[in-house]
């Protein structure tokens, strides 16, 4: 049996610390092929480069290892690893150890997760990582670790069509466990901060802190980190709200004259 | 009592033809304020603005309508409408109406649905719309008509919580009516077209094909479309896949231990 294949990715670019710890540990378990951006990619979503072409360049190669730098998005990266680099289907896609946390709406925003969701649009299991740490020198040990148990478990037992894994690791020095949950209901708030340039000109940064809509719920990522818990979101594909189908249809029921 | 407040984005570009037709139809409802991207934002899905300032400029005023220009995408001019431009919370967000479809999972793609789902984030009723046609002068003349009839019904009954509208109009001369529908399952496939530059590098431009998986389904966005029917989806902001979490937990159960 041939050794499992495992595309690595991320959203801080190639030579960022926290895909050079997961990709540590990823070795022990297959060749790795890492096909990741040149420099941050922060806040990328799913966000996919239409506008421009994409090139790709490989830095490194050794045994079990193959390192490309990717113009494009997080998400450009999965496709083209996809389609243009690998020799074969990935068995596993990880993407990360992002270098922040992405619990709650920020599976939204995170161009982590946004490579996470394309390996499953693929078929592909995939998982993002994070380590809720902004420490410009963080330790990823522990997240490269965890994540490593986790890679294991999912090379051997797959995840459900449409699925993937949302995983966020506490920055603490003990971790108590890992916590399967549901995504925070909450959202960040203030986010601009109002600046003048030398020329007279006003700018904004983008900025806020995040407000967990339920902090007492003890099923949600947001209670799992803040509890020194790693957080395990199953997240899928399907953004149908389903239990709003029925009401919405009778609703615009009376709609079908509109021509 | 005061007139709607219509908050109206888009990720083609405040000045696209798309986002004028509806602005017309929903003048008739409200006070509009577009807040919308300088030029085309295609593809940038929920993508945030965080590395480099934003900026905004009022490019047009008249009663009942101001028309801002964003530097950021159309996340970041939802976020900066209701944060800086916006005299009060407006009642309902608008995005599109985009040049092209947004059916399937083309809705984690797409930046005129990243806008209608930060505007759920923050609690605010919100439908994207786009049109089926990729024609340089498309015709939105039907698409707006039936985004306002929408909009009204939104405005009078609202829209649960953490839900938001995906509405997508086929190019058809006569709509047969509206389908509230799920998202298909579906993928892009053949993404990447290899070309050589004048130099010698090698480049790649994202292209590709819409692989329905179910094109039987009846249930589906894609459905509805095809057989000329404009589709709604409702979607939800939380991607938990809930039916996966208990047999999750039962796997991941013993990993505690890792510290």
């Amino acid at each position: 049996m041939s050794k499992p294949l495992i595309l690595v990715t991320n959203d801080d670019g190639y030579k960022a610390k926290g895909i050079n710890s997961i990709v540590s540990e990823l070795r022990e378990l297959g060749e790795v092929v890492v096909v990741a951006p040149g420099s941050s990619m922060s806040g990328m979503s799913g966000a996919i480069t239409v506008k421009v072409p994409i090139r790709i360049g490989k830095m490194w190669e050794e045994e079990g290892l193959s390192i490309y730098r990717c113009s494009g998005t997080p998400v450009d990266c999965v496709k083209i690893a996809i389609n243009q680099v690998l020799h074969r289907r990935p068995d596993l896609i990880v993407s990360g150890i992002n270098h922040g946390i992405n619990s709650s709406v920020s599976v939204l925003y995170s161009g982590t997760m946004g490579a996470a969701l394309e390996g499953c649009i693929n078929e592909i299991p995939a998982i993002g990582l994070s380590l809720n740490s902004y420490e410009k020198d963080a330790d990823f040990t522990t997240s490269a670790k965890m994540g490593k148990e986790i890679a294991i478990d999912v090379l051997k037992n797959g995840l459900p069509r449409g699925t993937c894994l949302n995983v966020n690791v506490p920055y603490t020095q003990e971790v108590k466990g890992i916590r399967v949950c549901r995504q925070a209901d909450g959202m960040w708030a203030e986010e601009f901060e109002k600046r003048v340039d030398p020329h007279g000109g006003t700018y904004y940064w983008l900025t806020g802190y995040f407000k967990d809509h339920e902090p007492e719920s003890e099923d949600t990522d947001e209670w799992a980190i803040k509890n020194g818990y790693a957080s395990v979101v199953p997240c899928t594909i399907d953004m149908t709200a389903y239990d709003f189908i029925n009401s919405l249809k009778t609703r615009l029921d009376g709609f079908d004259e509109i021509k």
